[in-house]
């Protein structure tokens, strides 16, 4: 459910003055926290470009996440720099990567904006204090560095210079943090910081690689993902040699590793030339490598993909959720608290409307159609859902009660496909003390097609114990008023149907 | 299940010289695709390492696919290189990164191994010219370099010498590509590669802002898995700024990039010095960042995150597969089919066992318990099971027909816990030309202990007119003999309850 909370950050007003990939990405990260955005692009199609990031955000967080996010910001465009930055807490500065053009329009940006507000800029090279020279107030100036979908990807590299403030920093990262990023500090200034300088690196020596001949670019892009980038996106470069070194751990493996250092094991010393014949012989191998998908298809499925494999790291360490999955988690648990605060009480006169999330790419079988248990994970979402609002949630859950699922009963009467919208209805069709008796029914798309059901017996359990317990009053309370109001509703006809009931076989045939 | 089958090479003999870590992952991948292996490695704990490593592998395996893998081929320690390779079809030398202990043992390997014997030598940065300079028959060495963890990384860089023929090199790959490893040629030899080029640059760099204090090796490390780390994993650098490029795609991304090539965006040019103080600086970050867990435990994080992340990419692009995932999916094909030909007949007067897996880490909930909708992906395998069985396969879903799950029962008895090994029963209840009524029962761990049960009503369907439709004879058949074989069967309790059936309630309390 998009239930109607207040921003997630300590800020409710942004201005972003660039409006590109990269400003478009800070864009849809705002606006999907519930801040409201005032935008300064003088590009002609500035207004297209950001739409389209917009949408692909917008599709990619609602197969991400099933959790509650808040009212969307209001997006609004601006004729200047000085009428977007008038009222904002943050301004994200995103235009082209040229020294002197940064420079002015921060100078812009700082004599407009409020004197309180924080300037971040989207450089992924340029110093800070060279950036902030000739400010009026440089102390609240900082780099804030996002990567490549910025609305996906966590990561923002946040960067000082001689005359940013601590104060600065830490409400940067405070405000990162709380939207669901990873502001990660740097703790010296140097050019391109830390991420760029290691792709950089990465990158040089590609480009000898296939200015040689050893590999073409989609032989190097398959060494990549067929091998250490599985690697990379749940653990760096030192913990995984950490890892490599054994028993013996980082010291052993950086003696067994350093002499290799001596040899000739790079071209890095040259910089390769990337003259025309170069940038030809590498835009012709990547022609090849797409084998026909658009950039538009190669984005969708990059998206996909990285969903999944953040869904995926959300189930890693036991459960706990790893890295970027941990911090997914983690956003998402606040988000509910937050909803379960300020959601508004559910209409007891109809089904509860309790989740509503979009068919994820790893929800797909090889039909194209949604798999079989991806419907019981929509249910079982729908099932937290409901115990959330009365009050099981992860601190009960933690202090050893929770609802187990003892029987369900499952009936497919329609097909979802990938990014359609589900919206999932639940009904309480009876409770004592120990047992939760509920009825649910999935919808797909707008005009929400009736796609299966299912009925749910649940039990009331001492999990520590591991048996069936009496539910506190204050959740059978909370439960009883609902059951109540429920109580007026017509009992579905599939309620208390065994199997094939109505298509029952004489067995055998 | 663990169908009989033969190995799926064109090999069934392999030899492995040197067992550490690396080799160990090769003894692993070659047993657990039905190969037999000799080992020679005169370290004192070589059968102690092996034995963790393929530990770890067949833990790691099992999680990763339920497909059947072959009957595990047969492990044995030999007392001489020439013991090992004398009837060996693969030769895969994995000792220490000097040029002369390599070519000494190359020799004997040479020497020792039949004619038509294939050589691979596991070096990271050795050329394949310096290894084969000296040998009898050069023209079978190559080197076949993978990454760590062998047994679950799918890469193996294939790289020829001067000397080596090109059936070498195509031999090699269809023997990688059949037991699901990613074969990928370099086209010139050089030292370190592409993979390990790649990587040492940017270790490089690495060292460098450790040094420098720029940042510390978990900031690194962070970095690079909230961001790039997460992209990678999936599409390598050329792909991923082809998106970067936007519609204009690579050649406009180099026009952009291009010029940074000249800035000082690198420390390269200088090889850092790793002196003492840099270890120890290095060492003592790292056992911070690991924050008491354990290499083993850290190994087991590590697998377990890969395993979800390729099973995240197995459902990529609406379900074809993308990358790491693609492989395992093309792999488990291969599996099913040759499972298919190679199983034996099921014994009718029992419950087909369909399906063993173990239970993976995505599979997990906050509680450590097998998350409910987990179970019904079982069981979903295990009625895909019983289809293939009857000849309802990949071939004939394609060709427009299938068995659509219209009904499920489920019943919770008990919890999994992780890596736990299950088996699922089917008991077929009856059949008619379009329905078909299953009983399937999951069992966990050795001691065999019911956890769930789920009763299925099928309906075979034109999946292109979308509606249901009479089974061929052919496959009905098969079905029938079944359903005859289990009509002599007990028909379990739980068959024909509706929800709560035992404990209804006066509905609402």
């Amino acid at each position: 459910m998009t239930a109607t909370v207040g921003a997630l950050a300590p800020i409710s007003r942004a201005a972003c003055v660039g409006g590109g990939v990269i400003g478009g990405g800070w864009i849809a990260r705002f606006l999907l926290a519930g801040i409201d955005v005032k935008v300064f692009d003088p590009h002609p199609a500035a207004q297209r470009i950001v739409a389209e990031v917009l949408a692909n955000a917008e599709r990619a967080y609602g197969m991400l996440t099933g959790a509650p996010l808040p009212k969307r910001g209001r997006l609004t465009f601006c004729a200047s720099v000085a009428e977007a930055v008038a009222d904002a807490q943050w301004v994200q500065e995103s235009v082209p990567e040229r020294l002197d053009l940064k420079r002015r329009v921060l100078a812009e940006i700082d004599a407009g904006a409020p004197a309180e507000a924080l300037i971040g800029s989207s450089t992924s090279g340029l110093k800070p204090s060279d950036l902030q020279a000739g400010l009026a107030h440089p102390g609240r100036l900082f780099v804030a560095h996002p990567y490549n979908p910025v609305y996906l990807l966590p990561l923002v590299e946040i960067v000082g210079g001689a005359a940013t403030t601590p104060e600065t920093i830490a409400r940067a990262k405070a405000v990162l943090d709380a939207i669901g990023m990873k502001g990660v500090v740097i703790a010296r200034e140097i050019e391109a910081f830390v991420g760029d300088r290691l792709l950089e690196a990465l990158w040089r020596e590609a480009l000898w690689l296939i200015k040689d001949d050893i590999c073409d670019v989609e032989t190097l892009d398959d060494v990549i993902r067929y091998s250490f980038g599985l690697r990379w996106a749940q653990m760096g470069l030192f913990q995984t040699y950490r890892i490599a070194g054994g028993e013996a751990g980082m010291r052993h493996f950086l003696a067994q590793f350093g002499p290799c250092l001596q040899w000739p094991w790079t071209r890095l010393t040259d910089v390769v030339d990337l003259d025309d014949a170069l940038v030809e012989k590498i835009g012709g191998q990547s022609d090849a490598q797409a084998a026909g998908l658009s950039i538009r298809e190669l984005e969708r499925i990059r998206d996909e993909n990285l969903v999944g494999i953040v869904q995926a790291l959300k189930a890693g360490q036991g459960g706990e959720g790893w890295g970027a999955g941990r911090l997914l988690k983690e956003f998402e648990q606040r988000l509910w608290a937050q909803a379960g605060g300020g959601a508004p009480a559910p209409d007891p006169t109809a089904p509860l409307e309790l989740l509503e999330i979009r068919v994820s790419p790893a929800w797909i079988d090889y039909n194209g159609h949604m798999t079989e248990h991806r419907y019981l994970q929509v249910f079982g979402d729908t099932s937290d859902a409901l115990l959330r609002l009365i009050g099981v949630d992860f601190a009960y859950v933690e202090a050893g009660h929770s609802y187990y699922t003892v029987e369900t009963h499952l009936r497919h009467l329609g097909e979802a496909r990938l990014g359609e919208a589900l919206t999932c209805t639940t009904q309480v069709l009876a409770v004592d003390d120990k047992r939760l008796h509920l009825f649910h029914r999935l919808f797909a798309g707008p005009e929400r097609r009736e796609i299966a059901t299912a009925e749910y017996m649940m039990l009331h359990v001492d999990s520590r114990a591991g048996r069936s317990a009496p539910a506190p009053e204050h959740v059978l309370a909370k439960l009883r008023a609902i059951a109540d109001a429920h109580a007026k509703l017509e009992t579905p006809a599939a309620v208390g149907r065994a199997i094939g009931q109505k298509t029952r076989l004489a067995a055998p045939v």
